[in-house]
């Protein structure tokens, strides 16, 4: 790859997610657009190209096929090439990874990938029913939602196997909660205790709904373009160093090898790193304890390790691997066409040293983790990015 | 550009436009996928990437965020980056598009694009309703479909400035049911009359019912590869020469250039050719008359001359340049999210000869214009995109 085709960062923002009644779509996405704009310090007439993420405006607000053109309009981006994509609760990722996609291809050197959802509707029974589309409905269709049951019966099988504890599960909330109230952005910005996680009301066994992501409302919006076209302002520069994508059930004839870890390979082999160069990492955790899970699958440690690998204290903000420092989707909330900038807003912060309250220690490579929709048991979309930080720490 | 970044279309392949009450959407885009991997001579197992395209799956069959993997799950393609695209009636094109700069970023070698759409159900009320989400629903909820009005305005402005008649309006539609009886994949294959049609139904004055696209089940597959890749069977190459991207309110401060004039520019520029280099166009004829005013856009004659220029036989199979020998929207049936890949299916069978009753004067270059939605009067997206067959005819 020549230096033609390096991407930065060089713009995120965020609306915090929570419930907000009397905003609409076009109102999160607009303060989220106008915040990375400025932090990448251009205007509207600079972008060239935009990616829009909405997973569910079709069936809750009944805004289909030109939704992003329709939020875009509010803020006056016009003329330029807009494509709306969709990935389930990836979908973030997915108009990051497009918005990159553009920029190596050669057809843009500015783009905008925005992502925005609202979930807090006048009947939330329609949120829940909706969200059964992120899988196959021929399939699904009636059953309830089954993400919460797939981490459920993955857990519950590691506690039986006695490589993770019920009491890892609580405290892994605990940091995410802890974490997430140092958060401006984020929904639950309030600390719980162990106790308090366990004793809240049962989802799915062994899960509580402490440990579980909420409905939300937000936005988040990040501008990559080509390296050397916009001026960094004298902040530190964020470069793209892996973007890989992967969906649907594993073609791996043994079955073991999960999308995530297939995406990560391929990733730590495109950016030339290996997992213990990572510095920070928001991951999805849907529900908090699968952070216990993804931590191996992504190589942070040793298939079954997980658990210990969070014990040691690994993960926590000042460790050596933080993960989640944002909160992650349980504390922050999970606006599903939102999160994946949402990871990325937060990495960018971390790498440039601008994260306040939660920054981690001197991170030179952030990867983050985002995985949507359910095809057998498997995730229907995963997207795997590895940002670097350029200049050196001093 | 290098030829390492040269985009071919390895493949295409369709499933009949019309209604099918019997099928369901993942039966009509196996059919497709499966016609264009056989066409591009390959596997499931060659595809490195899909781009799918549907747009009112949402709202019609209540699935959303992971449409594309639902489809491809049935005909075993797993485990490749799928990313769900929509754009209205654009959205065809825009997978085309996306998969194309897959290519040309380096990302993928062989990428699959299909669309797919399923329009009649038990409430066509439903499927009515739908379409108003092409546009701002905050802007048209409740008005009805606009796309018709917008259409019938600009032409009666145009028959009141007397440069064209209503007869050339009944003229292009019999053209184009004409050529669309001699498509075996399109939904209406019966000659008209110029009288038939002036005397079918009033849609919106001076439209009648048989110059407009119908409501349709369908679907389109176009499989793309890097130059070279892939064997072409002995078959003449087809190459992406272009392909432009547009979206939204003209950023145009006079207001007077279209965004399909700004595709279609753009897209002759990175072709390095001429309109009249063109040999045959697909063009986006949701109401056939509209063919009349995308001559002009497209640069296919002068400004005001779109009627003339018809009248020549320019535009007819066996004329200079002609125009929608697919038998177009209006005959061939619009299944909303297919109907870009079917536009890429007829040319590429017209370059490679393919064509039987319907194959024009050995063209050389093909262009299709995709248009969709609305946002104040302009196409929310648009995608134009130059076919050339890079072998001589014998």
């Amino acid at each position: 790859m020549t230096m033609l085709d390096d991407v930065v960062v060089a713009g995120v923002g965020m609306h915090p997610f929570g419930r907000f009644p009397g905003l609409t779509l076009k109102d999160l996405a607009r303060v989220a657009i106008i915040r990375a704009l400025t932090d990448a310090g251009i205007g509207v007439k600079d972008v060239d190209a935009v990616y829009s993420s909405n997973a569910m405006g079709g069936l809750l607000q009944g805004q289909e096929m030109v939704r992003g053109q329709t939020v875009l309009r509010e803020v006056g981006i016009e003329g330029v090439p807009v494509v709306n994509v969709e990935n389930a609760c990836a979908g973030g990722s997915t108009a990051l990874a497009q918005a990159v996609m553009a920029v190596r291809s050669g057809s843009s050197d500015v783009v905008l990938a925005v992502g925005f959802e609202k979930m807090f509707v006048d009947d939330l029974a329609r949120t829940l029913d909706a969200l059964e589309s992120a899988a196959d409905l021929e399939v699904v269709r009636g059953l309830g939602i089954q993400f919460t049951a797939i981490y459920a019966m993955r857990l519950r099988a590691r506690i039986a196997d006695g490589v993770l504890s019920l009491r890892d599960l609580a405290d892994v909330s605990v940091k995410s909660h802890a974490n997430g109230a140092l958060n401006p952005y984020a929904q639950h910005r309030k600390k719980v205790t162990a106790e308090q996680v366990l004793e809240s009301r049962e989802i799915a066994d062994p899960l509580t709904l402490l440990m579980c992501s909420s409905l939300s409302d937000g936005a988040a919006a990040v501008v990559v373009a080509r390296a050397g076209v916009l001026d960094s302002g004298g902040r530190p520069t964020v470069r793209v160093r892996a973007s890989q994508s992967g969906s649907g059930v594993t073609t791996d004839p043994g079955g073991g090898i999960s999308i995530a870890t297939q995406c990560a390979e391929r990733a730590y082999a495109e950016a030339a790193v290996s997992p213990g160069d990572i510095g920070v990492a928001e991951v999805h955790d849907a529900m908090a304890p699968a952070e216990l899970l993804y931590a191996e699958q992504l190589g942070f440690c040793a298939p079954g390790a997980g658990a210990e690998f969070f014990r040691s204290g690994a993960t926590e903000i000042g460790g050596s691997l933080p993960m989640n420092p944002s909160g992650g989707l349980a504390s922050r909330g999970h606006p599903v066409g939102a999160t994946g900038l949402a990871q990325i807003s937060e990495l960018t912060w971390q790498l440039r040293g601008e994260a306040g309250e939660r920054q981690t220690k001197r991170p030179r490579l952030a990867l983050a983790h985002n995985s949507g929709g359910w095809l057998e048991g498997e995730a229907a979309a995963v997207n795997v990015h590895i940002l670097e930080r350029m200049q050196p720490w001093d």
